[in-house]
């Protein structure tokens, strides 16, 4: 993906993502798109938001190279918005936003819903920071090393 | 960690989680956490926030059971924020806000920050979804599986 312009020159991968998607309706929108939802009443339906937050997180997920807009399949009046290759990058984002969702903010047996490989029916694994040799990282075994 | 008394009973654990920590100054603080920062004053002087964003976001955090108050080390008047296990669990967020920043918001050969193994000095492998199996998988490959 070509840059988004508005990014700012902050050194920071971490600061610059949180910029863009560091917000509850965005997130949600991204996870709503990565289960097939295209259209603007869709999204509305599924996260009850308003009409004007809605338009706004859309916008902005189009500006920032997430979100593409294209007419709707059927044809018709309709456009639907639909992940591009850096919206489809940010699978591992959702996948970390939801494992620890699970981890953490369920009592033991609280049902919820669940990632799984379609193929198999198996539950996603759980996804792990690792070293270049495979071994789990923890947040302690690991230093981020700023510019000079 | 005891679950959040104002956790909703949202099923999906995606949206459990955007609701607690899907704001861009929260995202900020947790990582500088990870980097060591304890103190308001630094989180103050790290973030460029205003006194009265940081510490409504602060309260949150300690509310949420992500971030624990505790005396300064040296003693003195000061408090300390420090991550709980909770919040050390999030790390494999913070890693993946920042590996798609690294990967979707630089130019190529833009310079930015680099988490890196301590031990070895080598960055960080790229974390992504994965199988039972060990495979790599992609959004497409996986499935929401929602309460009946």
């Amino acid at each position: 993906m070509t840059k988004p312009a508005h990014t700012s020159n902050e050194p920071c991968p971490v600061a610059r993502a949180s910029s863009l998607i560091g917000d509850r309706w965005t997130l949600l929108i991204v996870r709503d798109a990565f289960d097939g939802v295209r259209r603007f009443s869709d999204f509305q339906r599924s996260l009850g938001v308003a009409r004007n937050i809605l338009s706004d997180r859309l916008r902005r997920l189009v500006d920032a190279g997430i979100l593409a807009v294209q007419p709707a399949r059927e044809g018709g009046a309709y456009q639907e918005y639909v992940l591009t290759e850096a919206g489809e990058d940010l699978f591992p984002l959702v996948l970390a936003l939801r494992q620890w969702g699970e981890r953490q903010l369920f009592s033991p047996g609280e049902a919820h819903s669940e990632l799984i490989e379609t193929a198999t029916g198996e539950p996603v694994a759980p996804m792990l920071p690792r070293a270049r040799d495979g071994k789990v990282l923890m947040a302690h075994d690991a230093t981020v090393r700023k510019l000079a």
